[in-house]
């Protein structure tokens, strides 16, 4: 029998991550990364392999990644553990020894038990296999109308990259608003006035009843009947935690299907962590469970496990989920971090927003001037910063960081009311008017007037 | 005689950050900025009036921002303070009465007393003067050589920007490196082979001994005994405050000539505040005195002074300054936030220096990626982040800014190992190499090295 150190199951981000970070701390142990696919795609890439990069070899995450961290490598398939005597047994026969275990299985995209017909040939999902993809895209020139079902990240990201081919793409969605789970409304509105530019179709409010064809997608029936012509589907509704091989071994999932772990990545079962996408997910607020998968959680999972594999540190924990993420549509850029102003007055926070609308140079006549947005969540009675979104060109992608960084650490609006912020003409908003500074200052000018009123 | 509650000296980005927060923060007040010139430049945004702009024009700041925000504005030039009566005296005559006085009467380009021959015709300095700078780019079409005297931030930027106008540009500096002050070596080379590709010589360690020429420069003698042709001299060698009118009226100036202030940016005279270049700087980690004069730091001591004229706040303070800044040579930009490796060094902080080079996209296969690299300077006893350094894409800008938001909360590498960090493919590095976390990572691994020893 084989015989690792730790076994890290699973090549994606997570995965690697854990492997790599893990090797870093614990430098003597070996660590060997099972996993099914050849080859791994950088998964936020997957939607660019349609319009930018074109070429799916383009978007690949070298092997070296591993083998220059000094972490074994093997294509297999884990199909049980055995976690009283710790070991893996692969799909092959083969058995693997280990003394800590690493799940790292990722998801697979959902297809929710309403959707009628999407067995027919052409429809298709975003599955994180490069086989599946390569498939998709070889056929994509036969293709003139897709039809989009769900318009959260991946559906907004593949409708605005098959529209640069060229294709006639309609987005349907059951909520009002696109993105609109993870944006407040004035930025969902950004995003739609943006796609409907570009020549993407939007339909909000509307459900699917069925897909239709004989044989092969020929339209999309929605529940107001609508008819839409389609060549071909794509079903972006979100995705489910590949936990089957831990619920097979005993080890514990949620009432979601997640693998449920604690603070530091632990299973309940000794010796057994889990990471990403597979992985319990909690909000960074309330700790309740949550079904946010990013690439950012993931992989500040995957560290917090790779850090305490051997050795528990007080102070390297994971805190829940802040649902940072960034996107771009062309030139523009969107982000969020921590709680929406929706999510947060469900959630039953009492709160005070501010907004500020400038620009990303300074002065705004230099020639690649972005609008740049920001919007804070502040809590009323601490001043503490709950969340907040921005809007810009793309240093939006840093910007978002910062404001993470806020939320996660509890920072209040005094920290960035004060804070000192470098600027630079080619680079930044002015120094008199960064947006997230005068954000804040319009949260202050509203706790100011309220007090005294 | 006229009167007003708060009266701001002084119309470039401190007096006004000053007044329009400190009118938001007291909107009962009456606030009036007196300032002399007609005409205000984006301060930053000088160097770029060169080859970016042109128009000198696109640079200015708009008097609307103080109109918006409900704050008075004079054009006179403010020539003494009655401290015991609370009177300003103008040149035409005018008093204006205050309860409060914030001085924001910036800086002034500085000719150190060794510089000989800086007298003759067509040597110029960057003061922030328009009427001053429209007669240097009216005349700068008559120059083909240019000599540089400094390779500060404003030597460097204004080289790189006559450069693109296609003159052959000299810097000269009597350190090892350009930017030697404010960068590690490391940075300072990248700077140097950017800009000598650029077509710019470089003259490093050169002292100046003299700029000759019979009535208008003909050529710059260095200390070497070598001879630059010159057609026209910019010496950018610094700035000193402009403190004298505060010192005539009584109030304290330190041993570097810089108005005497607390952490609310209050001076040793009743009702008197000093913000911005001409207000004395202390360093965030030794409180001792600094020469620093960023439009970060001057912005932030505005904000503070606004918010607490009338009534101090225990939590916002100055805490001195982390001379945060960024800076671009073309599509390169490049960082730096709290205390760089030689300064820590030379101050006797114990350190470890973590760095890592990566890409700002990914898959790096995109086409407008760019290499992005993170050096971080941490004190070894607490992990505590003292300083740090980045060179990018135009994003480096926003990420020096995360990095700064670190330095002044006195955080520790345990904050950015465990960090939560939005990335995205076409607007950040991949969350499995963020380089600020891997470069958190490597200095981990180097500490734990040494505890292991």
């Amino acid at each position: 029998m084989e015989k690792t150190n730790v076994l890290v199951v699973g090549g994606s981000a997570a995965g690697i991550v854990t492997a790599v970070v893990g090797k870093s701390n614990y430098p003597d142990k070996e660590f060997l990364l099972v996993r099914k696919e050849k080859e791994v795609l950088v998964p936020c890439g997957i939607p660019y392999i349609f319009g930018t990069l074109k070429n799916i070899d383009k978007n690949n995450i070298p092997d070296a990644v591993l083998g220059n961290a000094g972490v074994n490598l093997k294509i297999g398939e884990v199909v049980t553990v055995d976690t009283e005597n710790n070991v893996c047994a692969l799909a092959d026969g083969t058995e693997i020894g280990y003394e800590k275990l690493v799940l790292a299985t990722g998801s697979t995209p959902s297809i929710p038990g309403w959707l009628k017909g999407a067995e027919h040939e052409n429809v298709f999902t975003i599955k994180k296999d490069k086989e599946y993809l390569a498939n998709l895209l070889s056929k994509l020139e036969a293709f003139k109308k897709i039809v989009i079902i769900g318009g959260g990240f991946i559906g907004v990201e593949v409708a605005d990259e098959l529209n640069k081919l060229g294709k006639d793409i309609t987005i349907v969605e059951i909520l009002p608003h696109l993105l609109g789970l993870v944006f407040d409304e004035q930025m969902t509105v950004r995003v739609e006035e943006l796609l409907g530019s570009r020549g993407v179709t939007i339909k909000n409010n509307n459900g699917v009843r069925e897909i239709c064809g004989e044989g092969t997608v020929s339209h999309v029936l929605l529940n107001s009947g609508e008819e839409l012509e389609a060549d071909a589907v794509i079903c972006a509704l979100g995705y489910q935690p590949n936990s089957t091989v831990a619920e097979k071994s005993g080890i514990d999932i949620n009432s979601m299907g997640y693998i449920i772990v604690d603070e530091y990545m632990r299973t309940h079962t000794p010796n057994v962590f889990a990471v990403g996408d597979c992985a319990e997910k909690r909000d960074f607020f309330s700790r309740r469970l949550s079904k946010v998968m990013l690439a950012s959680t993931a992989t500040s999972e995957a560290r917090i496990a790779g850090m305490n594999l051997y050795n528990l540190s007080a102070v390297k924990t994971s805190g829940g989920t802040i649902s940072i993420f960034s996107t771009a549509i062309g030139d523009d850029a969107f982000g969020a971090a921590g709680l929406i102003e929706s999510t947060a007055r469900k959630e039953g926070f009492n709160i005070v927003t501010g907004t500020f609308e400038g620009v990303d140079r300074h002065p705004g006549s230099l020639a690649d001037t972005h609008k740049q947005m920001v919007k804070l969540i502040v809590a009323r009675e601490s001043g503490i910063i709950l969340g907040g979104e921005v809007y810009g060109g793309s240093s939006a992608g840093e910007l978002i960081n910062l404001l993470g960084y806020m939320v996660q650490n509890k920072m209040s609006i005094n920290n960035v009311l004060t804070s000192q912020i470098g600027t630079h003409p080619l680079l930044t908003a002015p120094p008199t008017a960064y947006p997230l500074i005068k954000a804040a200052e319009n949260v202050l000018k509203i706790i100011k007037a309220n007090n005294n009123a």
